[in-house]
This record gives C-alpha cells, sequence and structure tokens, in this order.
C-alpha cells in the first residue's frame, strides 16, 4: 500500500495493534465509516483495503469543538492585548466589515485544517457567508454544525435580513445533504437580539428541528444589562424565548448563578466552556464548573474564534480549561484529566447531536492516533493525564471522520494550497480594509 | 551538504535569509560558537562549512527557563488533581526516595530533549544527584545553572550533609570547565531551611562567586507561617540573610506585597513566574506582575517540574502567562504578548547571567527558527503574537546553542535512545517503589 492509498474513501479501513483503555486493539471500519469492530485481534476477522499499523499509538475519539468562529482564523494575531470595547471597534469589526464569501471559505478552510492537525473531527461554527463554510467543511471532510450569527440591535429591517439569511443557509446545507454538516439557529446573544428575534429563531428551530447556538452569561455586564432592561438574567430571558432545550449549545456561561445552572440542566442544554478566551479577553470570572457539576449540566470545551484565542488546538484548550477551574475555584481537585478529556470528546459530541465520541461497533470511527514515541508522552505513567496536561495537538499523527482518513503521520493532502490561499485571503482582506484593493 | 553535517562542531555555521524583525536577514556564526554578522545579505562576506536555509522561517532567541525540577519528567502524570498535601506525603515524595543519580541523568536527558525539541536554549534546575544533572546538560548541549535542592528542616545533622552536597556539586561543575553550565547555591525555601541555613548559602554563595535559586511565596500558608514564626514576610527573612541580589532567581512570588516587589526590584533579584504550576496546584493568586513591573523587578518565565505542570514547552507556558495575567487582573492589556516574549528570552538569559538573549555580534549565537508554513503562523500578521498566543514549541525547527545545531528540521540525534533510556528508568522507579525491583 502507497502512502497516498490510506487516504482515500469508500473502502473498508483496519487500524492494527493501538493501544485503547490500557489494551492493545484493533479497530475495523466498515466501507460505510461506522466502526464494525474493536477487540483484541479483531483485525484478523475481517478484510480491510487500508491498513493502518497503530503499534506505539494511542487510540482516542476524536474531539470537538463546541464553539468557535472559524473564518476568524484570517483575524489571528491581527489585534490582541487592547480593552474588549477600542478591540472590537477599532479593529475587529472594521476588519470584519470588509469580509466576503471568499474570505469565509478560505478562512474556514484553515480553520479545519488547523483542527484535523490538531486531532479534532467536528465543531460548532457561529459567522458569516455560512454557505462558503459549509463548502469548507464538506471539502474538508469534518463535521460541522453551521449558524449564521443572528445580530438584529432592536431593528426590524434588519431582524428581517437574518432571518433570511438564516433560513437561506438552512436550505443550503439541506440540499448538500451531507450527514456531516447541519444547522443550528444562531441567536448572537440577548444582547444583540431583539426579544421578537429571539422568539424567531425559537420557532425557527422548532419548525426545522434545528439545534441553537447562542452566546450566553459572558460579560458582567450582559447580565446587568439583562436585569436592568429585561428584569431578569439572561439564561432566563432566553428560556422565555423558548431558546433553552436539549439541542442548544450556549457559550461562555461564566456569569451563570447556581439557580441558572440548575435551569441549563433541566432543559437539557449544553454549556461550552471556553477558558482561553474569558482569560484573554478578561471576562472577570470563570465558567463555574464546580457548580454546573453539581446541577448535572453538560459541559463541552470551545475555542472561540482565533482573535480572542488564537488557536483552535483541543489539546491546549484541556490544558487550560483544567487549570483554570482549578485556580478559579482554589482547588487543585476540580476539573481532573478524565473529566477534562470527557469536555472535548464524549461530552462536545452529545452537544451537537454527532454520533461519534465513543468507539464501539455501531459508532461513526471518528477518532485520532497519537505518537508516543515524543517527550510529551514519555513516560506513559497515564496516557489521559499526557493528553490533557503534557502533550498539544502536534502528538496527533493520524485523523479520522466517518471512516475518512483526513491526516496520517503528520499529512493532510493538499495543505499547502490551503496555507497560501488563506495567507493570500488574509493579505486582500487588509488591503480592503486599508482601500489599497484595486477592485 | 548531508543533514547530518548540520549537527558538527567547530566550524562556521551560517542561516541564510531567515525573518527577524520584519527583515530578512543572514546570521553568521563562528567556530567559536559567537556571533560573527547578522544581516542583509552577511553571509556574502563570510565563508562557512555547515549551511541552513532559512527562507520562510522566522528567527528568534533560543527561549530559557528560569524554574524547573528538570529530571521530575519521570513524574510525568504519575499523580494529578490532588490536594498538595496528600499529593505530596503520598504520591510525589514517597517516588522520590527512590531517585538516584541514574534516574536524575535519564529524567534530564529527557528534559533536556522535551527543552530542545520546544526551542528553550538554557534552563534553571533545583533537584538531587545534580552531577547527574550536570553530565545530561554537557551531552545534551544545552546552557544549565544547576542547583542542589537544600532541605535541612532545622536539623543541624541534615544541614551539615546539604552543605557538603552544595559544595561537591560546585566543585564537580568547576571540574567539568563547561563555559555552558554554572552552579546556584539552592535554598529550597524558607519553610523547609533553617536561619542557619540560609546564613551558610549566602555565605557560600558569596565566597564562590554564584547564584542563588529560591521558592519564594509560593502559597499563602508560607507567608502566614513566616510571619508567625519569624516576624517578617519571607522576602524580607532573605534579604535578612543576604540571599536577595542580582544573581537571585525567586520562583513562584504569587503572594509579594508591592513593597516586596521594590525589594526584590532594590536587589535586582529576578522573579520566575510558573503560572501552570500555580493554576494547577491552586495556589489561590497569580504572580503581581503590574505590581512587578511598577517597581522595575525582573520577571521572568519558568515551568516548574513536570510533577506540577506537566511539561517544559515554553511556547504554551507564554500564552498561559500572558493569559493568566489578564484574567487574575482583570484587564486584557496586562502582558502584551511583546513583553511575553522577552520574559522568556531577554530577561530569563539576564536572570540566569547567561550572555545571551540578543541576536547581535558577539553575543553566542543561541537562537531558534520557526516554521511559517503551518497553521499557527498562518496568516503571518504578527510574528511575535503568533509565538505567544497560537503556536506551541512544536512550530520549532531548528534548535542552536552557543553554535552547535541541536535539533534541525526536528530531527535531534540520539532522541530515541534518550526516550527510551527516560522510560525504562521511569518503569524502574516505579517497580522500586512498589518493592518489586530485583536489586
Amino acid at each position: 500500500m502507497t502512502d497516498s492509498e490510506v487516504f482515500e474513501t469508500g473502502s473498508p479501513l483496519l487500524v492494527r495493534g493501538v493501544r485503547h483503555r490500557n489494551r492493545v486493539v484493533d479497530i475495523v471500519v466498515g466501507d460505510d465509516g461506522i466502526i464494525a469492530a474493536i477487540g483484541e485481534n479483531a483485525g484478523q476477522q475481517h478484510e480491510a483495503d487500508r491498513v493502518i499499523e497503530g503499534a506505539g499509538r494511542i487510540l482516542l475519539p476524536g474531539l470537538v469543538n463546541t464553539h468557535t468562529h472559524a473564518a476568524m482564523t484570517l483575524l489571528r494575531g491581527y489585534a490582541d492585548d487592547m480593552p474588549l470595547q477600542p478591540w472590537l471597534a477599532e479593529r475587529i469589526w472594521p476588519l470584519e466589515s470588509h469580509l466576503d464569501a471568499d474570505d469565509v471559505y478560505w478562512g474556514t478552510r484553515l480553520a479545519c485544517l488547523e483542527m484535523i492537525t490538531t486531532g479534532t473531527v467536528g465543531f460548532n461554527d457561529m459567522y458569516f457567508f455560512m454557505d462558503a463554510a459549509a463548502r469548507a467543511v464538506d471539502e474538508a471532510g469534518l463535521r460541522a454544525q453551521l449558524s449564521y450569527g443572528f445580530i438584529d440591535l432592536g431593528d426590524p429591517g434588519r431582524r428581517e435580513q437574518e432571518q433570511r439569511a438564516t433560513e437561506g443557509l438552512a436550505d443550503a446545507v439541506a440540499r448538500m445533504n451531507n450527514p456531516r454538516i447541519s444547522v443550528a439557529v444562531g441567536p448572537h446573544a440577548v444582547y444583540t437580539v431583539s426579544p421578537e428575534g429571539l422568539d424567531w429563531c425559537a420557532g425557527f428551530a422548532l419548525e426545522r428541528g434545528l439545534g441553537v447556538h447562542v452566546h450566553l452569561a459572558e460579560t458582567e455586564q450582559e447580565v446587568r444589562d439583562a436585569v436592568a432592561q429585561a428584569g431578569m438574567r439572561p439564561a432566563r430571558l432566553l428560556d422565555e424565548a423558548g431558546l433553552l432545550g436539549p439541542r442548544t449549545v450556549a457559550a461562555h456561561g461564566c456569569w451563570l448563578e447556581p439557580d441558572e445552572c440548575r435551569l441549563l440542566a433541566e432543559r437539557g442544554t449544553a454549556v461550552s466552556h471556553n477558558p482561553s478566551s474569558n482569560m484573554k479577553l478578561a471576562t472577570g470570572r470563570a465558567m463555574p464548573y464546580p457548580a454546573l457539576r453539581a446541577a448535572g449540566t453538560r459541559v463541552a470545551l470551545g475555542t472561540d474564534g482565533c482573535a480572542s484565542n488564537n488557536g483552535l488546538d483541543l489539546f491546549g484548550e484541556m490544558k487550560t480549561a483544567a487549570l483554570l477551574q482549578k485556580f478559579a475555584w482554589n482547588d487543585p481537585t476540580v476539573l481532573p484529566a478524565r473529566e477534562t478529556l470527557a469536555l472535548a470528546t464524549r461530552n462536545a459530541h452529545a452537544a451537537l447531536g454527532f454520533p461519534g465520541g465513543r468507539l464501539e461497533p455501531g459508532m461513526p470511527a471518528d477518532l485520532v492516533l497519537l505518537e508516543t514515541r515524543t517527550p510529551c508522552n514519555t513516560p506513559l505513567h497515564n496516557p489521559v493525564s499526557n493528553a490533557v496536561y503534557a502533550c498539544t495537538g502536534t502528538v496527533v499523527s493520524t485523523t479520522v471522520c466517518a471512516g475518512r482518513v483526513l491526516m496520517h503521520e503528520r499529512v493532510v493532502p493538499g495543505a499547502g494550497e490551503i496555507l497560501a490561499g488563506a495567507a493570500r485571503a488574509a493579505a486582500e482582506l487588509i488591503a480592503k480594509s486599508r482601500g489599497e484593493a484595486d477592485d
């Protein structure tokens, strides 16, 4: 078998001799991308056209990023270390006002490449020109739940536009008929969407059977303003609109109170923890993981966009989450390694309604292999501890999504073209924002 | 030139066409390991036997780790997520009681390998069996300031032993006559060393012209106990003993008060910030960077040992430092990217009396090259921001210390043997601690 054959699709795949939960197993994947068998010597009973030798590798479920704005990779490093309002008003928004569909396509391709190279097999996205993002995800081979960032600022005309854009995305993705790509309604936050807008979003999600992706209780200001203007805290406001349910992912949740944690648990809503972004933007409080855990709320992990992180590596984000939670609540036992890994795998797949997150027959082959002949996995007293605390995403040697090999031995076919295309789009975006573009 | 020739020593080295501070430069290194020239086309006037093509790479000073316990790589992942006292008493100390010189040699070799692969060219170490550590550093080709961890717990007999061990290390390193390796006196902390022990350490450092490496104000308990027992806070206690000076590095400093920050600034003492360790062990407070900066104290970066981090990648540590400082002081402008990079480069070299940290003629060639054809450096709006916020140490393609190429295109000669030797030592250490060792 040549190296390139492993990247082909539509034939059975065998991963032989990987370490999984202190056993050495084979994993057999059918040509439908579903795990047919996993166990010791499982490969001996199955034929496979594509074989990956996994000896010396650790097998984990693929990671899932439950909150990002993927195309913001184009803004990586463009503005940092500024107070929130000038950062948004003077740097981020002016550049974003020049974004077009082509930029979003290349920014999302770059994000997908970064995710594939760091072991992420799916993500929850909110941005603009989302049909272009859908095309990028389709080509990259990842899973995604895509939402258009619905922001009406109380303006009925703008609300009408946002409704059309949301409907347009739902229709466009339905036409793609790609089982890896789904749509969520994306009311940005209670401070950017009117009560009428929130109501419409809830109704449209219900009508079409879509998920919901929303920012919630990121800053103290958001909570104060909601209480002042609507007489209730943001989680209650979303609940009144009918936006909290088991298909909803609420990002950040830094300023949630215990009764709000219980409300989210009752509704089955997941909270996406974004520790790096919260620290970089100085939200003033860490998401209350102990209270959410006590309430039984589903918590998953996210990176936020590259303007406020500035990367998409969920291995680094796992470490930051575990460290921040210990530090913020002054207790080194909070968010231990195994729970942290679940935030990026099992809980994250479940939050987005993805079928993976566990490696069992009948589940899709969404998996990664980790190199062990490397300092971060030496010694190997505890593979889960090393994955969370010692390694970064570059420890991933192989990334498989729905049975398709997206990276093997750190090679992603077409990576050079993606890096060049994204770099060109970023440079042109800067030029446009400076009024230097020829067109 | 074959790939292996670049690793040879004793001949001039040319790095051609690298990006440095928005220019494309050549850097010429003499056979003495000193930078002979740096500038546009500087390579055209110089002959070099070894040539590295740097096109598409970013040139930075090599990073320096100002606080670690290198051989604790052997304990990576051995115990996490526990309260401090049981973690130490039930897990770390029992295992450490079985350590021997061979373990420290292999643990330090592994640490050096991890540092080389993540762009670190030197470090400040404190541990036991330090002559074995010195041998590991000598072979690895890095710089280090080595200290024996002096702990007398108020016992005169033990103090005598610790003095002999400290003298023994100073003599052993003097005999090695390796200009990359220096010795510091290592009084562990005010709560583990008696006043007599602190006095002896200060006197010995003065007598031999050595640096000082000490833990300072890591926990609130340390401060409370010092005030209760000695009537003064730890920084003042060290100062009374004569241990604060321009050759002293004080690790952690989480609980420093503004007047202590000013005292450290007056003495020229550096504080080593270890954000990951402080967060993982939940020290309850972040090192007060704004107060230290206002006082003019030199601040540098460290990782602490692998039992409390669990890695040695200073790129990750830079990001964690910048994020923690913003979060802890509720201000996104605190510790911007360029200052963060200085904590790991210029300030760190200066804190340890290393001659590098700046890339100028006459300085040693302690430098790294960063890959740019990779997602974390795409786009490249701001190389410093990307280095601090987006990349991890695996972005480093080439590591050079004192003109010797220690890694090129991510290849470190002998890496496989080091990983195998360290893994074997770790396994034997566990076996010894369980009483299963044959010897």
